[in-house]
Protein backbone atom coordinates (compact mmCIF):
# COMPACT_ATOMS: atom_id res chain seq x y z
CA UNK A 1 0.00 0.00 0.00
CA UNK A 2 1.41 2.85 -1.15
CA UNK A 3 0.11 6.07 0.26
CA UNK A 4 1.00 9.91 -0.50
CA UNK A 5 -0.10 12.81 1.94
CA UNK A 6 0.66 16.15 1.68
CA UNK A 7 0.67 18.46 4.44
CA UNK A 8 -0.69 21.87 3.92
CA UNK A 9 1.68 24.62 4.20
CA UNK A 10 -0.92 26.53 5.55
CA UNK A 11 -1.64 23.97 7.86
CA UNK A 12 2.18 23.73 9.43
CA UNK A 13 2.80 27.54 10.06
CA UNK A 14 1.32 30.52 10.80
CA UNK A 15 0.00 31.98 7.12
CA UNK A 16 0.34 35.41 8.39
CA UNK A 17 3.35 35.72 9.67
CA UNK A 18 6.77 35.20 7.82
CA UNK A 19 8.63 32.10 8.88
CA UNK A 20 6.38 31.68 11.91
CA UNK A 21 5.71 27.19 12.44
CA UNK A 22 2.53 26.39 13.67
CA UNK A 23 4.21 23.97 16.59
CA UNK A 24 0.91 22.55 17.54
CA UNK A 25 -0.20 21.56 14.60
CA UNK A 26 2.98 20.28 13.41
CA UNK A 27 2.89 18.01 16.70
CA UNK A 28 -0.15 16.45 16.22
CA UNK A 29 0.62 16.11 12.62
CA UNK A 30 3.59 14.29 13.14
CA UNK A 31 1.71 12.23 15.75
CA UNK A 32 -0.73 10.73 13.25
CA UNK A 33 2.12 10.05 10.86
CA UNK A 34 3.92 8.25 13.71
CA UNK A 35 0.56 6.12 13.92
CA UNK A 36 0.73 4.66 10.23
CA UNK A 37 1.98 1.27 9.74
CA UNK A 38 5.41 0.16 8.84
CA UNK A 39 3.59 -2.19 6.02
CA UNK A 40 2.72 1.20 4.16
CA UNK A 41 5.01 3.00 1.71
CA UNK A 42 4.55 6.64 2.89
CA UNK A 43 6.11 9.72 1.08
CA UNK A 44 5.10 12.96 2.92
CA UNK A 45 5.13 16.20 0.91
CA UNK A 46 4.56 19.70 2.77
CA UNK A 47 3.73 23.30 1.28
CA UNK A 48 5.94 25.90 2.18
CA UNK A 49 3.22 28.27 3.93
CA UNK A 50 5.03 31.14 5.40
CA UNK A 51 7.98 30.19 4.90
CA UNK A 52 8.14 29.44 0.72
CA UNK A 53 5.63 31.93 -0.07
CA UNK A 54 6.95 35.12 1.61
CA UNK A 55 10.29 34.42 0.25
CA UNK A 56 9.03 34.02 -2.98
CA UNK A 57 6.83 36.75 -3.62
CA UNK A 58 9.72 39.08 -2.40
CA UNK A 59 12.19 38.00 -5.17
CA UNK A 60 9.21 38.16 -7.34
CA UNK A 61 9.50 34.35 -7.80
CA UNK A 62 6.10 32.04 -9.20
CA UNK A 63 5.51 28.66 -10.59
CA UNK A 64 6.28 31.07 -14.06
CA UNK A 65 8.30 33.89 -13.10
CA UNK A 66 12.12 32.48 -12.38
CA UNK A 67 15.03 33.85 -11.09
CA UNK A 68 18.24 33.27 -12.50
CA UNK A 69 20.11 34.59 -9.46
CA UNK A 70 21.25 31.99 -7.06
CA UNK A 71 21.56 33.96 -4.12
CA UNK A 72 17.51 34.52 -5.06
CA UNK A 73 16.88 30.81 -5.03
CA UNK A 74 18.89 30.66 -2.60
CA UNK A 75 16.93 32.67 -0.29
CA UNK A 76 13.82 31.18 -1.23
CA UNK A 77 15.44 27.43 -1.30
CA UNK A 78 17.06 27.76 2.14
CA UNK A 79 13.47 29.25 3.99
CA UNK A 80 11.58 25.74 2.47
CA UNK A 81 14.23 23.42 3.44
CA UNK A 82 14.48 25.26 6.59
CA UNK A 83 10.72 24.29 7.26
CA UNK A 84 11.51 21.13 6.07
CA UNK A 85 13.97 20.60 8.62
CA UNK A 86 11.26 21.54 11.63
CA UNK A 87 9.09 18.83 9.75
CA UNK A 88 12.09 16.29 9.65
CA UNK A 89 12.80 16.77 13.43
CA UNK A 90 9.47 16.51 14.86
CA UNK A 91 8.77 12.96 12.84
CA UNK A 92 12.20 11.95 14.19
CA UNK A 93 11.04 12.86 17.70
CA UNK A 94 8.35 10.14 17.16
CA UNK A 95 10.32 7.75 15.62
CA UNK A 96 9.12 8.37 12.32
CA UNK A 97 12.03 7.66 9.63
CA UNK A 98 11.97 9.92 8.18
CA UNK A 99 14.33 11.50 5.38
CA UNK A 100 14.66 14.74 3.11
CA UNK A 101 14.26 14.86 -0.69
CA UNK A 102 14.91 18.22 -2.07
CA UNK A 103 12.99 19.12 -5.01
CA UNK A 104 15.61 21.27 -6.36
CA UNK A 105 17.62 18.67 -6.25
CA UNK A 106 16.34 16.64 -8.50
CA UNK A 107 13.55 18.06 -10.56
CA UNK A 108 13.36 20.33 -13.70
CA UNK A 109 10.92 21.70 -15.61
CA UNK A 110 10.97 22.23 -20.05
CA UNK A 111 10.19 25.07 -21.35
CA UNK A 112 6.66 24.55 -21.18
CA UNK A 113 6.57 24.17 -17.74
CA UNK A 114 6.33 20.64 -17.86
CA UNK A 115 7.95 19.07 -14.57
CA UNK A 116 9.87 15.87 -14.59
CA UNK A 117 10.74 14.41 -10.93
CA UNK A 118 12.53 11.37 -11.32
CA UNK A 119 11.36 9.00 -8.45
CA UNK A 120 14.34 5.70 -8.10
CA UNK A 121 15.23 7.23 -5.30
CA UNK A 122 12.01 7.43 -3.54
CA UNK A 123 11.24 4.24 -4.49
CA UNK A 124 14.27 2.74 -3.15
CA UNK A 125 14.13 5.14 0.28
CA UNK A 126 10.40 3.51 0.15
CA UNK A 127 11.81 -0.27 0.06
CA UNK A 128 14.65 0.68 2.70
CA UNK A 129 11.89 1.37 5.28
CA UNK A 130 12.63 5.57 5.26
CA UNK A 131 9.63 7.84 4.51
CA UNK A 132 10.43 10.30 1.91
CA UNK A 133 9.58 14.02 2.97
CA UNK A 134 9.37 16.49 -0.21
CA UNK A 135 8.35 20.26 -0.09
CA UNK A 136 7.10 23.42 -2.15
CA UNK A 137 10.59 24.54 -3.49
CA UNK A 138 12.28 26.14 -6.88
CA UNK A 139 12.86 23.85 -9.55
CA UNK A 140 15.12 24.44 -12.89
CA UNK A 141 13.19 25.49 -15.55
CA UNK A 142 14.42 26.00 -19.04
CA UNK A 143 14.33 29.36 -20.15
CA UNK A 144 13.13 30.67 -16.95
CA UNK A 145 15.83 30.37 -14.79
CA UNK A 146 14.36 28.66 -11.38
CA UNK A 147 10.74 28.79 -10.32
CA UNK A 148 8.49 27.55 -7.52
CA UNK A 149 7.06 24.19 -7.70
CA UNK A 150 3.99 23.73 -5.49
CA UNK A 151 3.58 20.73 -3.11
CA UNK A 152 0.61 20.31 -4.73
CA UNK A 153 2.24 19.90 -8.02
CA UNK A 154 4.80 17.63 -6.38
CA UNK A 155 1.49 15.64 -5.00
CA UNK A 156 0.02 14.68 -8.71
CA UNK A 157 3.44 13.90 -10.15
CA UNK A 158 3.76 11.13 -7.21
CA UNK A 159 0.92 9.81 -6.83
CA UNK A 160 0.91 9.08 -10.87
CA UNK A 161 4.54 8.03 -10.73
CA UNK A 162 4.63 5.99 -8.11
CA UNK A 163 1.43 4.41 -8.45
CA UNK A 164 -0.25 5.80 -5.07
CA UNK A 165 -3.24 3.85 -3.93
CA UNK A 166 -4.18 6.49 -2.01
CA UNK A 167 -3.68 10.39 -1.82
CA UNK A 168 -4.54 12.71 1.03
CA UNK A 169 -4.44 16.46 1.37
CA UNK A 170 -4.75 17.65 4.96
CA UNK A 171 -5.75 21.43 4.18
CA UNK A 172 -7.00 24.34 6.36
CA UNK A 173 -10.55 23.26 5.93
CA UNK A 174 -12.51 20.17 6.30
CA UNK A 175 -13.16 19.18 2.77
CA UNK A 176 -14.70 20.95 -0.18
CA UNK A 177 -17.88 23.20 0.93
CA UNK A 178 -20.58 23.44 -0.90
CA UNK A 179 -22.52 26.97 -1.19
CA UNK A 180 -23.82 26.30 2.50
CA UNK A 181 -20.65 26.04 3.68
CA UNK A 182 -21.00 21.83 4.48
CA UNK A 183 -18.50 19.57 3.36
CA UNK A 184 -19.43 17.69 -0.59
CA UNK A 185 -18.63 14.07 0.42
CA UNK A 186 -18.08 12.67 -2.65
CA UNK A 187 -16.85 14.82 -6.24
CA UNK A 188 -16.93 12.42 -9.69
CA UNK A 189 -16.54 15.10 -12.10
CA UNK A 190 -15.84 18.76 -11.98
CA UNK A 191 -19.22 19.36 -13.04
CA UNK A 192 -20.29 18.18 -9.62
CA UNK A 193 -18.68 21.54 -7.93
CA UNK A 194 -18.20 24.03 -10.94
CA UNK A 195 -21.19 26.09 -9.98
CA UNK A 196 -19.08 26.37 -6.09
CA UNK A 197 -15.55 26.35 -6.98
CA UNK A 198 -15.97 28.35 -10.34
CA UNK A 199 -15.42 27.27 -13.97
CA UNK A 200 -11.91 28.90 -14.31
CA UNK A 201 -9.54 27.26 -16.52
CA UNK A 202 -7.39 28.31 -14.02
CA UNK A 203 -3.41 27.04 -14.70
CA UNK A 204 -2.98 28.46 -11.08
CA UNK A 205 -0.77 25.41 -9.39
CA UNK A 206 0.03 26.81 -6.07
CA UNK A 207 -3.46 27.90 -5.72
CA UNK A 208 -6.98 27.13 -4.69
CA UNK A 209 -9.47 24.55 -4.36
CA UNK A 210 -10.63 24.52 -7.76
CA UNK A 211 -7.01 23.56 -8.84
CA UNK A 212 -6.83 20.72 -6.27
CA UNK A 213 -9.80 19.49 -7.55
CA UNK A 214 -8.88 19.20 -11.00
CA UNK A 215 -5.42 17.49 -10.18
CA UNK A 216 -7.06 14.73 -7.74
CA UNK A 217 -9.74 13.91 -10.59
CA UNK A 218 -6.79 13.36 -13.07
CA UNK A 219 -4.96 10.86 -11.21
CA UNK A 220 -5.87 6.54 -10.52
CA UNK A 221 -5.84 6.89 -7.07
CA UNK A 222 -8.91 7.87 -4.68
CA UNK A 223 -7.96 10.92 -3.33
CA UNK A 224 -9.21 12.48 -0.04
CA UNK A 225 -9.44 16.53 1.03
CA UNK A 226 -9.73 16.47 4.85
CA UNK A 227 -8.39 19.26 7.78
CA UNK A 228 -6.52 18.59 10.64
CA UNK A 229 -8.54 16.84 13.00
CA UNK A 230 -9.20 13.91 9.97
CA UNK A 231 -5.79 12.92 9.41
CA UNK A 232 -5.79 9.98 11.93
CA UNK A 233 -8.70 8.81 10.21
CA UNK A 234 -7.32 9.32 6.50
CA UNK A 235 -4.33 7.16 7.74
CA UNK A 236 -6.22 4.84 9.28
CA UNK A 237 -7.56 3.83 6.34
CA UNK A 238 -10.91 5.91 6.84
CA UNK A 239 -12.26 8.28 3.71
CA UNK A 240 -12.67 11.58 6.04
CA UNK A 241 -13.55 15.46 4.18
CA UNK A 242 -14.20 15.33 0.70
CA UNK A 243 -13.30 11.82 -1.33
CA UNK A 244 -12.43 12.70 -5.20
CA UNK A 245 -12.89 9.59 -7.42
CA UNK B 1 32.54 23.34 -22.99
CA UNK B 2 31.73 21.23 -19.95
CA UNK B 3 33.59 21.06 -17.17
CA UNK B 4 33.29 18.93 -13.96
CA UNK B 5 35.62 20.07 -10.95
CA UNK B 6 36.27 18.13 -7.39
CA UNK B 7 37.47 19.61 -4.70
CA UNK B 8 39.16 17.38 -2.51
CA UNK B 9 37.33 16.93 1.16
CA UNK B 10 40.59 16.91 2.82
CA UNK B 11 41.96 19.98 0.31
CA UNK B 12 39.10 22.28 1.70
CA UNK B 13 38.87 20.69 5.50
CA UNK B 14 41.15 20.06 8.04
CA UNK B 15 41.20 16.44 7.97
CA UNK B 16 42.34 16.01 11.46
CA UNK B 17 39.99 17.85 13.30
CA UNK B 18 35.98 16.78 12.63
CA UNK B 19 33.84 19.02 11.25
CA UNK B 20 36.76 22.05 10.36
CA UNK B 21 36.54 23.80 7.53
CA UNK B 22 39.80 24.78 5.91
CA UNK B 23 39.12 28.53 5.21
CA UNK B 24 42.05 29.94 3.68
CA UNK B 25 42.08 26.89 1.22
CA UNK B 26 38.39 26.96 0.30
CA UNK B 27 39.23 31.04 -0.51
CA UNK B 28 41.36 30.18 -2.78
CA UNK B 29 39.50 27.75 -4.18
CA UNK B 30 36.51 29.86 -4.37
CA UNK B 31 38.62 32.55 -5.83
CA UNK B 32 39.69 30.60 -8.49
CA UNK B 33 36.55 29.30 -9.50
CA UNK B 34 35.23 33.01 -10.16
CA UNK B 35 37.94 33.13 -12.55
CA UNK B 36 35.86 30.89 -14.96
CA UNK B 37 34.25 32.54 -17.97
CA UNK B 38 30.92 32.03 -18.13
CA UNK B 39 30.72 30.68 -21.54
CA UNK B 40 31.83 27.41 -19.31
CA UNK B 41 29.27 24.89 -18.17
CA UNK B 42 30.74 24.11 -14.89
CA UNK B 43 29.64 21.50 -12.71
CA UNK B 44 31.83 22.07 -8.70
CA UNK B 45 31.81 18.61 -6.68
CA UNK B 46 33.16 18.27 -3.19
CA UNK B 47 34.31 15.82 -1.12
CA UNK B 48 32.93 15.38 2.55
CA UNK B 49 36.57 16.01 4.32
CA UNK B 50 36.32 16.14 8.13
CA UNK B 51 32.93 16.34 7.94
CA UNK B 52 31.61 13.15 5.96
CA UNK B 53 34.12 10.90 6.83
CA UNK B 54 33.88 11.45 10.40
CA UNK B 55 30.27 11.30 10.92
CA UNK B 56 30.23 8.44 8.46
CA UNK B 57 32.97 5.55 10.27
CA UNK B 58 31.26 7.02 13.84
CA UNK B 59 28.04 5.47 12.41
CA UNK B 60 29.39 2.63 10.46
CA UNK B 61 28.62 3.45 7.42
CA UNK B 62 30.73 2.93 3.90
CA UNK B 63 30.11 2.78 0.40
CA UNK B 64 28.69 -0.54 1.22
CA UNK B 65 27.85 -0.78 4.80
CA UNK B 66 24.56 1.17 5.06
CA UNK B 67 22.24 2.25 7.56
CA UNK B 68 18.44 2.19 7.84
CA UNK B 69 18.14 4.54 10.14
CA UNK B 70 16.95 8.03 9.64
CA UNK B 71 18.55 9.53 12.69
CA UNK B 72 21.62 7.90 11.72
CA UNK B 73 21.46 9.23 7.87
CA UNK B 74 20.82 12.67 8.83
CA UNK B 75 23.61 13.60 11.04
CA UNK B 76 25.89 11.64 8.01
CA UNK B 77 23.63 14.12 5.34
CA UNK B 78 23.41 16.82 7.71
CA UNK B 79 27.43 16.95 8.01
CA UNK B 80 27.99 16.91 3.91
CA UNK B 81 25.56 19.75 3.75
CA UNK B 82 26.69 22.26 6.87
CA UNK B 83 30.33 21.30 4.61
CA UNK B 84 27.95 21.81 1.06
CA UNK B 85 26.75 25.35 3.16
CA UNK B 86 29.96 26.81 3.59
CA UNK B 87 31.30 26.45 0.17
CA UNK B 88 28.21 27.41 -1.39
CA UNK B 89 28.56 30.52 0.78
CA UNK B 90 32.25 31.55 -0.54
CA UNK B 91 30.78 30.62 -4.20
CA UNK B 92 28.40 33.07 -3.55
CA UNK B 93 30.23 36.14 -2.05
CA UNK B 94 32.47 35.81 -5.22
CA UNK B 95 29.67 36.23 -7.81
CA UNK B 96 29.44 32.65 -8.50
CA UNK B 97 25.57 32.05 -9.35
CA UNK B 98 26.53 28.45 -7.38
CA UNK B 99 23.58 26.50 -6.28
CA UNK B 100 23.18 23.16 -4.27
CA UNK B 101 22.50 19.53 -5.77
CA UNK B 102 22.54 17.01 -2.61
CA UNK B 103 23.18 13.80 -3.93
CA UNK B 104 20.70 11.92 -1.16
CA UNK B 105 17.80 13.70 -2.87
CA UNK B 106 18.74 12.53 -6.22
CA UNK B 107 20.94 9.38 -6.20
CA UNK B 108 20.28 5.90 -5.78
CA UNK B 109 22.06 2.37 -5.61
CA UNK B 110 20.75 -0.64 -7.08
CA UNK B 111 21.57 -4.18 -5.17
CA UNK B 112 24.95 -4.27 -6.59
CA UNK B 113 25.72 -1.12 -5.93
CA UNK B 114 25.82 0.34 -8.67
CA UNK B 115 24.57 4.28 -9.07
CA UNK B 116 21.52 5.58 -10.72
CA UNK B 117 22.34 9.63 -10.86
CA UNK B 118 19.60 11.59 -12.98
CA UNK B 119 20.98 14.84 -14.72
CA UNK B 120 17.79 16.19 -15.71
CA UNK B 121 18.12 19.29 -13.19
CA UNK B 122 21.60 20.00 -13.82
CA UNK B 123 21.64 20.19 -17.50
CA UNK B 124 19.05 22.51 -16.95
CA UNK B 125 20.71 24.46 -13.83
CA UNK B 126 24.08 24.69 -16.07
CA UNK B 127 22.22 26.16 -19.15
CA UNK B 128 19.98 28.65 -17.11
CA UNK B 129 23.15 29.91 -16.46
CA UNK B 130 23.85 28.10 -12.77
CA UNK B 131 26.88 26.30 -10.78
CA UNK B 132 25.34 22.87 -9.74
CA UNK B 133 27.65 21.97 -6.29
CA UNK B 134 27.39 18.50 -5.10
CA UNK B 135 29.31 16.28 -2.87
CA UNK B 136 29.77 13.78 -0.89
CA UNK B 137 26.80 12.33 0.58
CA UNK B 138 24.63 9.45 1.40
CA UNK B 139 22.37 7.14 -1.49
CA UNK B 140 19.48 5.34 -0.79
CA UNK B 141 20.89 1.36 -2.01
CA UNK B 142 18.43 -1.49 -2.33
CA UNK B 143 19.00 -3.98 0.48
CA UNK B 144 21.52 -1.66 2.57
CA UNK B 145 19.91 1.21 3.41
CA UNK B 146 21.80 4.16 3.07
CA UNK B 147 25.27 4.17 2.09
CA UNK B 148 28.07 6.93 1.31
CA UNK B 149 28.86 8.03 -2.08
CA UNK B 150 32.07 9.65 -2.66
CA UNK B 151 32.77 13.00 -4.44
CA UNK B 152 35.23 11.01 -7.11
CA UNK B 153 32.20 8.50 -8.08
CA UNK B 154 30.13 11.56 -8.51
CA UNK B 155 32.70 13.17 -11.02
CA UNK B 156 32.91 9.91 -12.91
CA UNK B 157 29.39 9.45 -13.35
CA UNK B 158 29.01 13.06 -13.68
CA UNK B 159 31.28 13.23 -16.72
CA UNK B 160 30.05 10.49 -18.40
CA UNK B 161 26.49 11.40 -18.07
CA UNK B 162 27.19 15.44 -19.34
CA UNK B 163 29.70 14.69 -21.68
CA UNK B 164 31.81 16.78 -19.60
CA UNK B 165 34.97 18.29 -22.35
CA UNK B 166 37.44 18.59 -19.18
CA UNK B 167 37.59 16.78 -15.69
CA UNK B 168 39.80 18.36 -12.70
CA UNK B 169 40.63 16.47 -9.26
CA UNK B 170 42.28 19.30 -6.98
CA UNK B 171 43.75 17.29 -4.32
CA UNK B 172 46.11 17.37 -1.80
CA UNK B 173 48.98 16.33 -3.85
CA UNK B 174 50.24 18.05 -7.03
CA UNK B 175 49.32 15.34 -9.00
CA UNK B 176 50.33 11.42 -9.47
CA UNK B 177 53.73 11.06 -7.60
CA UNK B 178 56.11 8.54 -8.59
CA UNK B 179 58.64 6.20 -6.47
CA UNK B 180 60.86 9.31 -6.41
CA UNK B 181 58.19 11.62 -5.50
CA UNK B 182 58.39 13.52 -8.90
CA UNK B 183 54.73 14.38 -10.66
CA UNK B 184 53.73 12.23 -13.33
CA UNK B 185 53.41 14.26 -16.38
CA UNK B 186 50.57 11.58 -18.46
CA UNK B 187 49.04 8.18 -18.26
CA UNK B 188 47.88 6.67 -20.83
CA UNK B 189 47.04 2.89 -19.45
CA UNK B 190 47.19 1.57 -15.96
CA UNK B 191 50.25 -0.51 -16.52
CA UNK B 192 52.22 3.14 -16.51
CA UNK B 193 51.59 3.85 -13.09
CA UNK B 194 51.06 -0.25 -11.01
CA UNK B 195 54.13 -0.02 -10.40
CA UNK B 196 53.60 2.88 -8.33
CA UNK B 197 50.02 2.15 -7.05
CA UNK B 198 49.67 -0.99 -7.12
CA UNK B 199 48.00 -3.35 -8.93
CA UNK B 200 45.20 -4.01 -6.35
CA UNK B 201 41.77 -4.45 -8.01
CA UNK B 202 40.46 -2.47 -4.97
CA UNK B 203 36.61 -1.57 -5.29
CA UNK B 204 37.20 1.30 -2.62
CA UNK B 205 35.57 4.28 -4.19
CA UNK B 206 36.35 6.72 -2.11
CA UNK B 207 39.55 5.63 -1.82
CA UNK B 208 43.23 6.74 -3.09
CA UNK B 209 45.14 7.52 -6.03
CA UNK B 210 45.05 3.79 -7.63
CA UNK B 211 40.96 3.83 -7.27
CA UNK B 212 40.76 7.77 -9.07
CA UNK B 213 43.52 7.09 -11.67
CA UNK B 214 41.23 3.89 -12.94
CA UNK B 215 38.02 5.63 -13.02
CA UNK B 216 39.59 9.05 -14.80
CA UNK B 217 40.85 6.51 -17.56
CA UNK B 218 37.65 4.84 -18.06
CA UNK B 219 36.21 8.52 -18.73
CA UNK B 220 35.98 9.90 -22.81
CA UNK B 221 37.33 13.59 -21.03
CA UNK B 222 40.67 14.27 -20.49
CA UNK B 223 41.38 14.64 -17.14
CA UNK B 224 44.29 16.38 -14.39
CA UNK B 225 44.74 15.43 -11.29
CA UNK B 226 46.60 18.72 -9.74
CA UNK B 227 47.09 20.65 -6.50
CA UNK B 228 45.58 23.42 -5.05
CA UNK B 229 48.36 25.84 -6.40
CA UNK B 230 47.30 24.69 -9.40
CA UNK B 231 43.49 25.07 -9.95
CA UNK B 232 43.71 28.28 -11.85
CA UNK B 233 46.31 27.13 -14.07
CA UNK B 234 43.57 23.87 -15.11
CA UNK B 235 40.41 26.59 -15.18
CA UNK B 236 42.44 28.45 -17.56
CA UNK B 237 42.80 25.93 -19.43
CA UNK B 238 45.44 24.37 -18.80
CA UNK B 239 47.25 20.97 -18.15
CA UNK B 240 49.14 21.00 -14.58
CA UNK B 241 50.10 17.83 -12.62
CA UNK B 242 49.36 14.47 -14.40
CA UNK B 243 47.06 14.40 -17.34
CA UNK B 244 44.92 11.31 -17.57
CA UNK B 245 44.49 10.17 -21.16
Amino acid sequence: MTVVLKLGGSVITDKDRPETLDGDALERAAAAVASVDSDTDLVVVHGGGSFGHHNASEHGVSTTEGTHDASAALAIHGAMTTLNGFVLQRLLERDVNAVPVHPFSVAHRDRDGRLSLPTGQIRTLLAEGFVPVLHGDLVAHEGAGATVVSGDELVADLATDLEADRVGLCSTVPGVLDDAERVIDRIATYEDVASVLGESESTDVTGGMAAKVRALLALEASASIFGLADLDAFLAGGEPGTTVE
